[in-house]
Parts: structure tokens; C-alpha cells; sequence
């Protein structure tokens, strides 16, 4: 079953950033509901640039309870910052995701283990202190990494959701196709096989037909096995082509009303 | 480079069908036209049931010329019969393309020496006496009797177009992803390796939200390994759909109005 991970409640845009300076839940809560209404089922949660990780910790924990007390959905805590994290684990209800380590062993080693002990989910990046790798081999090798460190840890395979980390087409078309190899081949890691996940919009940065770009990725990559995206839930057209795939990939039951009983989760 | 087979100028089309009847050539004409507009690689000609061999064949050659009068595209012959088929590569101009033969002994050593003869391309459905198989293995097995034998006839690879048949998503879900498989294991049957091509309407039969759906699994196959689709060239979505996945699977050089590009060929 095709996860949406809504992307809206980011301090990275402005309504949410005011919403959080004057901390008014309005913003908050009518982006949950929206986000909910158009099939999301994990709404992430992202603070923003906040210079104290005090004030960003409770900051975090106000927001996931904000979007909690409206719409019944787990949240995905995306933070850089440790304490912002764990404030916001603390303050879910449910089962939780962390957005995101890396296969730094630092970062690792800080987040498998409140992962481990709040029995949530978490988003690995299939990079390193390197930066981003540029084939399918090494991208693997990282995710290899990951799966190897959450492993020795205890996570199971399926808290994991490895993400393999794809560029603008504009400036790294060649990439494209070795994301798609990266998402076949980690179904292949471990069994049961570790899930996956990926921040969409990044393909289309910076060029025309964005959405068109985003929906038309998305179905490729659901075809070699990806299972959720951080994205946009609200784009009609991007989550009646997931739902499609869906079908098309014999996930999910045909039957006429198809998109809306996706949206039904 | 991904090929659309236009599908229109088909006598199952009544507009067609009454050109063929009255011998007009007007509608012929502003299909091709309109479809090569659209962005269509090839032509698809089929005069529709006509009782009388010969009447059909007769049909056949004069409905190419039509075509090709106005449009400079290379025709797909699309018949059962085969002497429809010879007085179609008779009359066309250039490369031409035969439709179809399937892996039944009968057809193929009637149609390959054809494709020989003419230095045609020829469409091969992964299907038999026995009919269309239920899963990847045995569309396989069908896709290898099928190369072997147009070996055996001298038939280069890259002349090879083999359709393994999808079935409707809502009476045979379970066929598209063995579609998808098919797909994939085809491109490793020989060394340059066959094409593919797939009759993209059929998926969506008696669905709602037929252009969805087709679209949808458009790019999903050309993911796979699809190299081109008998289609409707002038369903614009389609046809954005087909050049952007060519751009995110690195097929043709991603540019801004890459939309534009894909349809100029």
C-alpha cells in the first residue's frame, strides 16, 4: 500500500513560518485537514530555521500535537536538530517517523537508537559526510550501510524507509535512471525487504511543468518499488496518478471508484 | 528513442470505415496529417473487415498511398491477412512496418519471409494457438520462439517490435505486472536486444478515466523497457506524458521545452 507523506506543514513556507512565529494553530490545523482530505497518510512536521534548539524542540512538540488534535494521521518529525526530534516523538501520538538520518555514523548512531525506543519509523538517506552519490552502485552501498547499522540496532526492516535521494532533472538527468535501479535493488537488501521512500518534488526543480515532471517520476518509481513520497497531497492529478498505479501494480483492488477509495486510505 | 504507432486511420473507426466505403481519401488525409502533428513516428493502417481478400488488399494499397501523400511517416500494415499485408509494403514508401504476427508457426513462417523480403519491421505478439498467457514466463517463453524463429529468417533484432499483450486492468489486474515484468526480461533475450511495443488502449477498456489510466501505464512500461506503443497520437497528455518520461529515463536530452522537441521527432 502507496504511503503520501504530506509535505505542506514546513516552515519553509510562509503561511506555516508565520504560523510558528505568532504561534497560531489555525495554519496548522487547516493544513492537517487539508492534507488529510486529499489522502495523505503520514503528515510531516517541519519547524523551519529556528536558531535556539530549545525554542525549535518545543516548537516541534507544539506543532505535532497542533496537527494531531485535528486529524487523526501519524506525523513524520523532520528535523536536523536531535532534541527537536526526540521533542517531537514524545509529543506523537501513535506510531511516529523520523525525517531523517544519513549513513553518517554519527547521525546513525543518534537516531537508530530513539528510533529503536520509540518504536518509529525513519526516513534514511542514502548519503554520507560526501555528499550525494552518482550511480546506482554506491547509492546501494549506503543503503546497505543503513540497513546494516538499523539491523545492529534492532530496527526492523520495515520501520525502515530508505530513500535514495534523486536530483533536478535539469542539471542531473543522468541520475534518473539509477534512482530507479537504487529503489529495485534495495527491495533486494534484506527480507523482509527494508520500505522506501523519496522527496519528490526535488526532480523538478527549476523547470516547466513541474507537476507534470513530479506525477510522471512518481509512476515510474512506484514501478520499481517505491511505497511512499513526501509530497504534495493536495495535487489532485499527482494522487489520482499514484492511486493508478497503484492499480496498476495489482496493490490495490481494481474496482471502478478507485480514486476515491484510495483517498479513503 | 520511443516510437507512437498512430492509431486512427483504422476502419473500426466509422469515419474511416465510410472513406473506405466511398473511396474518399479526405479523412484519410487529415488523420495522417493531424497524427503526424500530434507527434506520431508511424502510421497504423487497417481497412477494417472487408469480405473479399483481394477487395482488402486493394484497400490496403491505396489507403497507404493516401496516408503517405500527404505526410512523409512510415506505415504500420495492420492486417490478418496476408495478402492485405504484401500489397501494403508494396505501395508504401520507405521502412514499413507489418502487424502483426503472433508465435503460431503458421503466421510466422508466412509474415518473416515477408519482413525479410521487404526490410520491414514486424510487430510479434507474445501469443499463440493456446492464446494470451497469464504470467511473465510464459509471454517469455512466446517472446523467445518469436526471436529464434525471426533469426532463423534473417530478420535483424532491431526490426523485432514484440508486443506481450496487456489485458484490461479490470478483468486482469494481475497481468500487468507480469506485462511490466515481460517488458523488462525481453531486452535480455538477444544481443542488440528486440523491441517492444504494446497496444496501449486495451489496458483501459470499459474503465472510467480511460486517459488516466492509459497514461499511466505508459510510463510505467516505458520505464520497463517499452520502445513504442500503438496509440492515440493525438491524446496531448499522453503524448507529455511519453516525452517526459523519455526525459526522466534519459532517452532524449532534457531542455526547457523538451514538450515541444519530443513532437518535432
Amino acid at each position: 500500500m502507496f504511503e503520501i507523506i504530506g509535505e505542506r506543514i514546513n516552515g519553509l513556507f510562509k503561511d506555516i513560518r508565520q504560523a510558528v512565529a505568532e504561534r497560531d494553530p489555525k495554519p496548522i490545523e487547516m493544513w492537517a485537514i487539508k492534507q488529510y482530505e486529499g489522502g495523505a497518510h503520514w503528515l510531516d512536521i517541519n519547524t523551519g530555521p529556528i536558531a535556539s534548539q530549545e525554542e525549535q524542540a518545543e516548537i516541534m512538540a507544539w506543532m505535532v500535537k497542533t496537527a494531531q488534535s485535528v486529524v487523526d494521521l501519524p506525523v513524520a518529525i523532520d528535523s536536523t536538530s536531535v532534541l527537536a526530534i526526540e521533542a517531537g516523538l514524545k509529543a506523537a501520538k501513535g506510531k511516529a517517523m523520523i525525517n531523517s538520518t544519513t549513513a553518517e555514523q554519527a547521525k546513525m548512531d543518534a537516531l537508530f537508537p530513539l528510533a529503536k525506543q520509540f518504536e518509529a519509523a525513519i526516513i534514511c538517506l542514502a548519503m554520507n559526510e560526501k555528499g550525494v552519490p552518482k550511480d546506482a552502485e554506491s547509492r546501494i552501498a549506503l543503503a546497505g550501510e543503513l540497513v546494516v547499522n538499523a539491523d545492529a540496532y534492532g530496527i526492523p526492516m520495515t520501520d525502515l524507509y530508505i530513500d535514495p535521494l534523486i536530483l533536478p532533472v535539469n542539471v542531473a538527468q543522468d541520475h534518473v535512471p539509477e534512482v530507479l535501479e537504487t529503489l529495485r535493488q534495495i527491495k533486494m537488501l534484506a527480507s523482509p525487504a527494508p520500505r522506501t521512500t523519496i522527496g519528490l518534488s526535488n526532480v523538478s526543480q527549476k523547470s516547466p511543468n513541474r507537476p507534470l515532471i513530479n506525477r510522471t517520476f512518481l509512476v515510474m518509481a512506484m514501478a520499481a518499488g517505491l511505497d511512499s513520497a513526501i509530497m504534495d497531497a493536495n495535487d489532485n492529478d499527482l494522487v489520482d496518478a499514484a492511486a493508478t498505479a497503484s492499480i496498476l501494480l495489482n496493490q490495490t483492488i481494481y474496482c471502478d471508484s478507485y480514486l476515491k477509495i484510495f483517498r479513503q486510505r
